[in-house]
C-alpha cells in the first residue's frame, strides 16, 4: 500500500464498508471542498444543531420567560441523555453547564475540601493547559503541595506514574483520560483505584475523549469528570461544558460557588443558601440555553450513531493513517507522536516534525485543516463521525507531497 | 386622570411623543397580543440578535476552527462597546463572559485576597439571592465574617446603612446598583467613597440596572462591578454576563480561577500560568460564542437608543404606572413596593397585594406577563425600548379589573 493510487483505492473500499458513512450527511457545509481534520479542537456543526438555535431563538421570541418552564432544568436533562448514552453514567450525576475550566475549579476544590486536612495535590505534566493552570491556582490559593507526575509524553500517565506521588497528604489527582496532544488513553478504572486506596479522589478531564471512545464512568468507579461539548461532541463554539459527579459523594461535596440555580427552592429566593439534593446542587448560575440547545444536538447524534461503532471507526481510522505514515512520512523526519497500540490511542494521531509550524500553514493553504501544538506537533483530529478514509488520504497524502 | 378612557388617551399620547417608540420594531415577535411587563426578568430578542445566532451558525459550519480567529477576542470587543456605550467605563476594563453567579465569586474571591489581613464581608438583607449566596460560601469556604447591612428593602441600601459595618476588618461589600424587587436605585459613588475611606472595595452588581439606568463606572470611581445581559440588555436565556474591573486594580487583583484564556501566550501552553495583562487576566475558560453573539446585538441596540433616552422613558413609564396605582389601585389594598422618587427608581415599578401570587398568575391568563416575588410583589418591568404607555396602561387596567 505505498502508492497513492493503492491507498485511496484502500481508502474508498474502507468508506464503501463504513457503517457511519451515512452520517456525515447529518453535518453542515460538508460539501466544501477541505479536509478537515481539527474536530477534536472544534467539531462541526449538525444541521439540526444549526436548526435549533434558530428554533431557540423563535422560542425566546414567542414564549418570553415562559421559555424558562422548559430550559429551567436543560442541563440536567442533556446531562442525563449524556450520562446515558456517552458516559456510561447514571441519571442524576451529569449536568451540561458553564465552562471546563469553571467546571475544573468547583470540583477540584470541592475534593480538596473533603479530603481534609490532605494538602497535595497531582497533576501530569503533559496535562491540558487549563487542567494544570487551575490546580496552580488552587494550590497558591490554598497554600497545597503540588505533586507533578513524570508521565511520558507520548505514552499518558500510568498508574506507575502516580505511584511515587501516593501517601497520606494527597487529596486530589487531575487528569486527562485522552491526552489532548498524544491522544493516549490513560487507565481511568486502575488510577482511580489506586488513587482510592490511598485515600485520594481522581477527577478526570474527558474533553478528548467522551464522544470518541468508550467511557463507563460507573462500571470504573469513577468519581469526578468534566470535559467539553464542543470537540468530539459537535456542541459548537465554547459550548458548554460538563460535570459528573458520582451520586454517592453528591452530598459529601461541597462546591465553593454557591449560587441561585443550586438552591433547593429557587425561586422563593429564601435568606440562607440551601442547596438543593443531587446534581442540581453542583449548579451555579443562570445556564446559557442557545449554546446547550446546540450542544443537546451534538450529543444526540452521537448518542445515535453510538459509541461502540464510533471507537471502531476512530480505531480504523487512526490505524489507517498510522499505515500511511509508516510508508510514506517516517523516511521523511515525521515520527508518531501517538501511542501505537490502538487500544492506547483516542481518534487522532499526532505526527511529529521540526517544521510542523510551517508544515501546518502549508496544509492549510491546500484545504487541509489540522493544527500545531508546540514544539513540534500535528494534530490530525479524525473524528469519526465526520471524517472518512479519503480525507485521511487526501490530508497524508498531501503531507507527503509537502515534502 | 381617573377613569381607563382618560387614562388611555394619556398613554396614546405619550406614546406618540416618545422618541424611542421607533425602537419596538427591531424586537422580534412583537405583534403577539400580550403585554409583556417582564423585560426586568428576559428581555425580548432583537430581530437582528435572530438573524445574528443564525450568521453565527453558518460561520461555525462554514469557518470551523477559524471561525476562532474572529471569535478569540469577542469577549473584550463585546466588553469595550458595552464599556463605552452602556457602563461609563474605559477600554479594557469590561469582559463579557460565563455567569453573573461565576463572576461574582471570581471579583469577590479576588477582592478578599488583595484586602487580607481584613475577615469581613458585608451584603444587604433585601440583595439578590444569588450574590448573597455567593458571599455566605465565601465566608464559609474562607472563615470570614459575614456582616448585614439592615438596608430598606424598598429604599435600598444607603451610606446610613453602611456606617455600622465599617471598620478595619471590612475586605468588601457587595451591593446591587439597582434593587431587583423594588428597583431601589443605590448612590453607587457616594456608598463606593465611604467604603473606599475605610479602605474595603465595594462589588457592584449591575444586573438590573446597565441598560434601565445610567452607570458612569469611571466618573463614579467605581472598582469592581458584575451583571448580567438578558435582562435590560435583551442578550437571551442564559447570555454570557460581564465583570469590570477598573484598570489601576486589574495587576494588583488575582481572579482564583486561573484559565487558559488568562493565560499571556494561550497558545504556547506553557508549563506556568503567567498570566496576561489587563481585563484578559480575569478570563477564565472558552467563553459561549452563540450565546455572546446575541449579547452583543442586544448591547447595541442599547447603545443606539442611548442610555439617556432609555433612562427619561424608563422614569416617564414608572411615573405613569404609579399615578395609575395612586389613582386605582391604592383603594384595592394595593401598595407601591418602589421608591417614589423617580431619582431613586429604575425602569419598574413594585406593586405589593397581600394576593400577589393569585393575581400574577390571573394576569397572565388575560396576556398581562409580570412576575411574583416573595411574599406579595408583583413586579411590573417596564423596559424602555420595548414598553409602551398603552402597554402599561393596560397592565394596570387589568389588574384594576381582576380587584
Amino acid at each position: 500500500m505505498t502508492t497513492t493510487a493503492e491507498a485511496l483505492d484502500r481508502a474508498r473500499a474502507l468508506d464503501a464498508a463504513d457503517p457511519l458513512a451515512g452520517f456525515r450527511e447529518r453535518f453542515a457545509a460538508t460539501e466544501q471542498d477541505i479536509v478537515y481534520l481539527d474536530g477534536n479542537s472544534l467539531g462541526r456543526p449538525t444541521r439540526v444543531a444549526l436548526e435549533r438555535i434558530r428554533a431557540v431563538g423563535d422560542e425566546w421570541a414567542r414564549d418570553l420567560i415562559g421559555g424558562w418552564d422548559r430550559w429551567l432544568d436543560l442541563p440536567l436533562r442533556v446531562g442525563d441523555l449524556f450520562a446515558d448514552h456517552v458516559l456510561g453514567a447514571r441519571p442524576g450525576e451529569v449536568a451540561v453547564t458553564d465552562s471546563t475550566t469553571v467546571n475544573l475549579y468547583r470540583l477540584a476544590a470541592a475534593a480538596l475540601d473533603a479530603r481534609r486536612p490532605r494538602r497535595a495535590v497531582a497533576i501530569a505534566r503533559p496535562e491540558f493547559p487549563t487542567d494544570r493552570y487551575v490546580a496552580e491556582g488552587l494550590a497558591r490559593e490554598r497554600d497545597l503541595e503540588i505533586r507533578w507526575l513524570e508521565a511520558d509524553p507520548v505514552e499518558g500517565p500510568t498508574t506507575a506514574d502516580l505511584e511515587p506521588v501516593l501517601d497520606s497528604n494527597l487529596a486530589l489527582v487531575v487528569l486527562s483520560h485522552v491526552n489532548y496532544r498524544s491522544a493516549a488513553i490513560a487507565d481511568a478504572p486502575a488510577i482511580t483505584s489506586l488513587a482510592r486506596e490511598a485515600g485520594a479522589l481522581v477527577l478526570w478531564d474527558l474533553s478528548h475523549s467522551a464522544g470518541s471512545v468508550q467511557v463507563e464512568l460507573e462500571a470504573w468507579g469513577i468519581d469526578l469528570a468534566v470535559g467539553c461539548t464542543y470537540k468530539y461532541l459537535n456542541g459548537g463554539p465554547g459550548a458548554p461544558a460538563y460535570l459528573y459527579v458520582r451520586r454517592e459523594l453528591q452530598d459529601e461535596l461541597q462546591p465553593p460557588i454557591q449560587g441561585w440555580f443550586a438552591q433547593r427552592e429557587q425561586f422563593e429566593m429564601g435568606p440562607q443558601f440551601e442547596r438543593a439534593a443531587g446534581i442540581r446542587g453542583f449548579l451555579v448560575g443562570t445556564p446559557g440555553i442557545i449554546g446547550l440547545t446546540a450542544a443537546q444536538a451534538g450529543i444526540e447524534v452521537v448518542a445515535e450513531a453510538g459509541i461502540e461503532a464510533i471507537r471502531a471507526k476512530g480505531v480504523a481510522l487512526t490505524e489507517y493513517a498510522i499505515e500511511l505514515l509508516d510508508a510514506w512520512l517516517a523516511p521523511l523526519d515525521c515520527a508518531l507522536g501517538s501511542p501505537r497500540d490502538s487500544d492506547r490511542r483516542g481518534a487522532q494521531v499526532a505526527i511529529r516534525h521540526p517544521d510542523g509550524r510551517r508544515l501546518t500553514s502549508e496544509l492549510a493553504a491546500r484545504g487541509i485543516i489540522v493544527d500545531f501544538r508546540e514544539p513540534d506537533v500535528m494534530r490530525f483530529g479524525l473524528s469519526p463521525l465526520t471524517t472518512s478514509f479519503e480525507d485521511v488520504h487526501r490530508g497524508l497524502a498531501t503531507l507527503r507531497g509537502l515534502l
